[in-house]
């Protein structure tokens, strides 16, 4: 959108220094900005591996207007404010690429339930207690968690999009709101037809929002034919991302197998929606078919280890999705864990090493790179997140790496992706608005927040 | 070791109440302890799955004298110091059944390097840097990271014994500090019998010493048969532990077979060296037969499951492992990651789920028992260490459970397992002294130990 001189007063320009002499000197007026903010190091993720250090990002409008060494960044800009981060490493904010936000009222409370009856208890939980004031509190506890983190974006999938995208617009949080569509009754709405008719009135409703995008969220990869023929052709009008679990588990392939004769895999490309613009969530159960459709149609994969291996379902084949080079993204992949970045992060590059045959695992960038740009890929965002370049949303996470646990810091990626945790989160911005600053959530009201939580919890265990 | 009355005064005893009347009252001469630590939940891990609420653990003397409902025990007991913890849940301290302290200098320096050169390059350092001034850096380091996630024992192997196990007592450190034993020369001593002498001289020199013990801890399962008789003898009369790598991949056992005709585990049981004090440290690469072998012998099990994933040797059959009996412990088997227990917690539940077959995945409880009691038991301190009740010494671990990522909180045991992070870790407790009070060091010397790491990080990072 910018480069760093386009958006500027071009009086200076015109008052040519003599030859021999720096453009940049301390008698040229510096171009007035919102924000610099200096760091040990910054990780803007555009080439892979780069690590600048002593650098600063300077934020005009809530958009990245430059990065570029500290000494520069003083000479060129006058910020309005500044923050200077000398033991810190600052990166795009993390993408959480799939997860169910009001769930988070569950986490626990199905904790000593074995593990076949506790999903079914925690259906029954969500068919009791779901409705609009549950996921509104459950969303701000999940966004509180998020932040908390480093997380500046997360995609959701819940029965009662408008509160998930209220309470995130409300937060100042970004998120893409996934519409549930389903054939049969949900608490949203009663047909397919009434799930899509409801779903474009909510996509038109925050049409240019800054913060707040939707997708197509199918319930199952058991739709109908119909229902999925009208998501590919509606998704294709407008140009909308679709995101579905595919492949999570051996149950979800007999199920489609025995009812369709298809793998859900096949079924999806069937009816073209095996496109650059399908994330396919989980992942965990393919072959090299399965594989190689999903690279055909350039789709994007969502990792979510921690809710793959919870529920037993095994890791993602990591190494093998990365090698047939599919785009990927982390996710939590729902509520139940405490939705820290942190965790998806360690688990890929730890789960890439497993079973990866002739693949490579991950490198720590790699793994970085699918947690910030990968995640903006995949919901449709490249263009607006994802790395720290100039034009792009300031969607930033500082992180301190003073703490005892990460020393002694030979470089910062291996100590944020092995050593990394919600605790050394110290600020994160969000279209340029600190949201965190000092580890302290600053505009969400935690007490608030944490009140209602405790009395959903009080009441659940009260009525048993 | 104490009932809670034995070791009090007597005189107030003779006072009979009236029938009828609460032998406790506020008129009663309480009994003076040195402390009282009042929490909303002890997880005191001497029942399968309990939780108390609302109860004290009363320390005297180091150790616990008594577990009991708080208002019993502020009518009953004078301490000299209180610690109210109203939203914490207090649990032994955690062990960290299998580490090498020192290693912690080269966490990442190796970051950039892939996998294969990577082992060779930490080699490489080991060789170079690893000298006494830097086993003893290294070892505050480690125990500074430990210390801070909640760690109160750990289970070293390392070339210089004496620097780690100084750097421990003088830390106020549980420590097992494993003596290697090679055929090859070490930095250590330059034969088996000379490994050997000198580990009897540390044994020695620490015999009685309220926190530090020591193992034998052979340096691979490829010694020599007559070092392993050795060995064997030794342990046998001196009732001392074992603790080695086994099985933590395909081509150590390959090696084995290949020299010995014997997969490792064979080896040692042909030895008598599988008994209760073998800990078989990885048991990532076993079939049934060597499961069955270790469940003969009653050996105790050292998971490592974050080492094992970072070294690609994939994750050991966990629940295959509990399912058979076998003791459980965890380990950090390394210092490469952040050291914090939980990491090992989380994994150790989260890969119980994975690969099971008919197994039961772990529950929460058995997973923090593994971390604790678990750990005591493998490193022969069962009867000292491990859970809450009387007579044991006073290791305590204190968690804040009131942080965002932990909310709602149902019940703490799944929060604590599957949201644990070092930075929820308030209170450290070894033999009663406080070594971490409000999430901050209390003895060691962080910047002094942080200057030094930071110094060696230099010096490795300028000499290439």
């Amino acid at each position: 959108m910018v480069s760093t001189l386009a958006n500027t007063s071009t009086d200076w320009l015109s008052a040519q220094p003599p030859r021999g002499f720096s453009r940049y000197t301390s008698s040229m007026p510096a171009i007035p900005v919102d924000l610099s903010i200096q760091a040990r190091w910054i990780v803007p993720m555009t080439l892979r591996g780069q690590v600048l250090e002593e650098h600063a990002v300077i934020v005009q409008d809530g958009r990245v207007l430059d990065v570029l060494p500290c000494a520069d960044a003083r000479r060129k800009y006058a910020p309005a404010a500044e923050a200077l981060r000398p033991v810190h490493a600052l990166l795009p904010g993390l993408v959480n690429a799939d997860t169910r936000a009001a769930r988070s009222l569950f986490r626990g409370s199905a904790a000593l339930i074995p593990p076949p009856a506790r999903s079914q208890r925690l259906q029954q939980l969500e068919r009791r207690y779901a409705g609009s004031d549950f996921v509104r509190d459950g969303a701000l506890l999940s966004i509180a968690q998020m932040l908390k983190g480093g997380t500046t974006c997360f995609a959701d999938r819940h029965s009662f999009p408008p509160e998930t995208a209220a309470a995130a617009a409300e937060q100042g949080m970004r998120a893409v709101i996934g519409m549930p569509v389903a054939d049969a009754p949900t608490a949203w709405a009663q047909t397919a037809a009434e799930h899509l008719t409801k779903a474009l009135k909510v996509r038109d409703e925050y049409k240019g929002h800054p913060l707040i995008s939707t997708c197509f969220a199918p319930l199952t990869a058991l739709l109908s034919d119909a229902t999925f023929a009208r998501i590919a052709t509606l998704a294709a009008e407008l140009d909308a991302g679709v995101c579905i679990d595919l492949h999570d588990s051996a149950g979800a392939i007999a199920q489609s197998r025995a009812r369709f004769g298809l793998r859900p895999i096949e079924r999806l490309e069937s009816f073209g929606l095996l496109t650059p613009s399908l994330t396919a969530v989980h992942m965990v159960c393919v072959d090299e078919a399965d594989i190689a459709r999903a690279q055909r149609g350039g789709v994007a994969v969502c990792l979510c280890p921690e809710a793959d291996l919870r529920r037993g379902n095994g890791p993602p084949p990591i190494a093998a999705l990365a090698a047939a080079g599919l785009r990927l993204c982390l996710g939590s992949g729902g509520a139940q864990g405490d939705q820290s970045p942190w965790n998806a992060v360690k688990l890929t590059a730890l789960l890439s090493r497993t079973g990866a045959g002739a693949a490579d695992p991950l490198g720590c960038w790699d793994v970085l790179a699918a947690a910030t740009r990968g995640g903006a890929s995949a919901l449709g965002l490249e263009g607006e997140i994802g790395t720290l370049e100039a034009g792009k949303w300031a969607d930033l996470c500082c992180v301190d790496l003073s703490a005892p646990a990460m020393q002694p810091v030979f470089e910062p990626l291996d100590p944020l992706v092995f050593s990394g945790s919600r605790d050394m989160v110290t600020d994160v911005w969000i279209a340029g608005r600190q949201l965190l600053a000092g580890s302290q959530l600053t505009r969400l009201d935690w007490p608030g927040v944490a009140a209602r939580a405790d009395a959903w919890a009080r009441r659940i265990i009260a009525e048993g």
